[in-house]
């Protein structure tokens, strides 16, 4: 208790406490006069063979590159060969997108398309010939009709941020960018529901909000990107949801086109509708491989100003969880984050990320917490945060711990969580699994795993402890295809032994759509499969992904 | 401010400051010395003609009868007939189902019968010969791959307490009740995840929770007699709603038998798991007609001890809209209730609810809200709901109120919003409707339709504000066709021309299957259709409920 009274002191409100890079996903926006908003960049990643380049760009023109550490490994959908019922596109197919959308939005220039074929990571490309950015529904519903007569495959793509090759081209599939539909189309204050087309960015639609008092439910590294219809797409996770919980709650509505063209308006305004099945359900989270999301109704919180962030040292993974359990009974209400890492990350951090400072510096303890509180009144949610961090110190859950006491001091501690992913990138080959697991059983994996590789490999873990969700790191100096092989299958076979998911957030998209066995019944996959082909017939939306190619063919 | 000032005082804990009776739904289990679990009475409601009586059991046995007015009308799927190509119970089925279940679970005894045929409000009426209770998840498989193989049409039953006619046969449906179906199969405490069968009584799960600290993210007036399986099936609205989201967020998982006897494990333990389409939404809500729910994965909040309740005067509704509103951004965390009536609300129970008493007896304001807190800290939450109080006060959008300083002015309090369809009942004939709108345009159809009825009804609207939901109810001394005639359908095309929902929370089951169109397209009601053909190829489930017949046949 002596230890940690000292530094229980005034809080100041982070209202920006993140920075917008999150690291756990991409993102292409960072402001670097933060609050200025006058210098905005987009820096984008480009790969070729192992060596990484970011390539930086002001207001859309290229300024410069620097190379960058980034290695990924993982598996890969392989061996896949193009679907022999897809037609190839020809010169009538162009002119006929041409008369739907206009000249400027049938797009083939090259550098262009060679963007739009390649992923974030440039781990996935494709050779796609032709780009269409349609600006509204009925020119969805036209291309898709004329796709699915022509049976040309088509790959929709939103800010393509996604990480596992779900908004790539695998071969020459039509890519359809929803980038041109993003507008507001209404937001009611009372209710705090906003009505949207599936374009829009998701920050965008967050600094919308703010002016009206409100917060998206969600939020993620990418948000400077990624498009409100591609979260929707692929039920994004991200930072908001211990709090506000998952989209297939906050969606209230959508309007999707299937691939036969058909506009299906579900695209309710309201909290309660029990009529009938709840068919946009199917839509979250289905990669668009069942149709085109176009337009989104969504329930968004107040926004609460208050928030308050402790780093926390606990000597075990058990406290941990204890801890996570008592601050859920004791911060309830304004509990917003609840995030760990082990000494591993610690000492990954401290070694590979600049300026980075351990905010417990008197000893390299086992565990570290993040918890942040939000809330509506500052001096309130400040005492119930100290409180409650007091009883835990006399508990003996936590052995040492600071508390925040201005945004730079809350942007420091969340750096080092949030540095992870670029220490380990500047670290070596960095092998990367997003997991879902039983909360006590989270950890065990990551200690199986270091019995298994030795000392051929640091293993780290790290994640949202509060929703299950292990980032499972595994480094090495180099890649090493051994080291692979000792990782994959066993990652799986352990997470599915113990009723995990191997995709907490992510998706399965063309990296993981073989393996959607590790966590669902052939029953459940056989009924995916069943409903993809009532859906799509001739499968045209988004091939390759989500399942695996023999349960459809 | 004066008025309001001196009476914020002390509130005390209201644990139990409901009754177990919630009189917009159905509850058979009334606890007649509360807190002492000794005299647990469960009066079961009898009706003939329009006469209704409850008649009381005492542990299940029958102790005697009262008279009430109780008194129904609303739209009735009229002029079906039996869907010709279901088979007719024999001898060779009924023995074929002893032999799976054993001779005690396959009942065809007629006072039994008589009780699983009728719903709660004796409104529908089913002439089923069986009923079967199986005891695990394979008897369920079993018995509907054999119905489905006769073509014997299935009535999934939970604790038969749906208002819409969903939850009993048609014609000699079998009836399969899930009541031996209890049992909790496990918690995680660290996570508040509760997986347990489909056929646990909701209060059941409740209880078993506050020993863990936790509570069902859901309740309901019914709790005492519904089952969790049929609050997932038909996607449960209730009074926890506005603070814990619906249960396509809190549900985390399901199995669930197919109408050919496929199970379907979808049994997740996981707050995040991305891997394929979330085939379990399309059972929550589904009513039962795309299979049956045998065991559920729930995600639960911790249990919060400190609650505080207002009771408030609104000059108009315009003033209550901006109150929510105000009400979101300044209690945030720890609003758990947001409750309206009006004037006429006021009037009917004062006049016909025995003991009820308003609480701001100075004059009869236009409209009353209820503001509950749920959170924490019992001191904190207090102060700041009296600073948010005394601030809406001088703000103008409040004109009276009074705070509950113990427990009995708490469920005092209640009792008004609670006791809204006992007093309508008792005052004549009722014509109930259960409508989602935008919360804007709520209060304008109580407000045409008096206009339209004139002085031939009383017309009273309350309800669930901060969830949109409203509860329009009609009143006249006695049942009237041109009554029923100038609201109907009237009320259907008022809430499809402005958005809404013609069934918020109660489900569309017999009562509404032919009114989908009025809250969903032809296109979505059509999707409905293929994928109740493609899980129930013969329409075994739950037949005539939900879709109209003219989508399926």
């Amino acid at each position: 208790m002596e230890k940690l009274a000292p530094i229980l002191q005034t809080i100041v409100v982070a209202k920006n406490r993140r920075s917008s890079l999150e690291f756990d996903e991409p993102s292409r926006s960072s402001d670097f006069c933060s609050g200025t908003g006058i210098c905005r960049f987009n820096p984008y990643i480009e790969r070729r063979s192992r060596t990484v380049w970011t390539c930086w760009y002001l207001r859309g023109y290229y300024i410069g590159k620097s190379l960058v550490q980034r290695k990924y490994y993982g598996s890969v959908a392989s061996g896949l060969q193009k679907n022999p019922t897809f037609a190839t596109l020809n010169l009538d197919d162009v002119n006929y997108f041409k008369g739907i959308l206009g000249e400027k939005n049938v797009i083939q220039d090259e550098d262009r398309l060679a963007t739009a074929n390649v992923d974030w990571m440039h781990k996935y490309k494709g050779s796609s010939k032709l780009l269409l950015r349609p600006t509204c529904t009925e020119e969805v519903s036209q291309i898709l009709k004329y796709c699915n007569s022509r049976r040309l495959a088509v790959v929709p793509q939103g800010g393509n941020t996604g990480l596992v090759g779900g908004s790539v081209p695998v071969f020459d599939e039509v890519i359809v960018n929803l980038g041109s539909m993003d507008k507001i189309i209404s937001f009611d204050k009372v209710s705090g529901i906003l009505v949207c087309e599936a374009g829009s960015i998701l920050e965008n639609l967050d600094a919308f909000l703010a002016n009206e008092g409100f917060i998206m439910p969600l939020d993620l590294g990418a948000k400077g990107s990624c498009h409100i219809g591609g979260n929707v797409s692929t039920n994004a996770g991200g930072l908001r949801m211990i709090r506000y919980g998952s989209l297939h709650g906050n969606v209230l509505g959508l309007e999707a086109v299937l691939a036969n063209g058909t506009v299906l308006d579900m695209l309710g305004t309201l909290r309660k509708d029990n009529t009938g099945y709840d068919l946009k359900q199917l839509f979250i989270g289905s990669e668009g491989s069942l149709g085109i999301i176009t337009k989104v109704s969504i329930l968004t919180p107040s926004r609460l100003f208050s928030t308050n962030l402790a780093f926390l040292a606990c000597n075990d993974f058990f406290s941990c969880q204890k801890l996570l359990l008592e601050a859920k009974r004791k911060l309830g209400e304004v509990l917003s984050a609840f995030e760990f890492l082990d000494s591993q990350s610690m000492e990954m951090v401290l070694a590979h990320l600049d300026g980075t400072r351990n905010p417990l510096p008197s000893s390299l303890y086992h565990f570290y917490v993040l918890i942040e509180t939000t809330g509506s009144d500052p001096s309130y949610d400040r005492e119930k945060l100290e409180a409650f961090l007091l009883q835990s110190m006399e508990g003996g859950l936590i052995c040492d711990g600071a508390v925040a006491q201005d945004t730079n001091q809350s942007s420091s501690f969340w750096h080092i969580r949030e540095g992870l992913p670029e220490a380990l990138s500047k670290a070596g080959t960095v092998y990367k699994y997003d997991l879902s697991l039983p909360v006590e059983k989270m950890y065990g994996l990551v200690e199986e795993m270091r019995l298994r590789l030795g000392q051929s490999a640091k293993v780290v873990g790290y994640g949202h402890l509060g929703d299950g969700n292990l980032h499972l790191n595994i480094s090495t100096p180099e890649y090493d295809d051994s080291v692979l092989r000792k990782i994959e299958p066993f990652v799986y076979e352990w997470t599915s032994k113990h009723k995990g998911s191997i995709s907490a957030e992510h998706g399965l998209g063309l990296m993981k759509a073989n393996e959607i066995h590790y966590s669902k019944s052939p029953e459940t996959v056989q009924l995916m499969a069943s409903i993809k082909k009532l859906l799509d017939p001739n499968c045209i939306l988004n091939p390759y992904k989500v399942l695996p190619q023999s349960v459809l063919h």
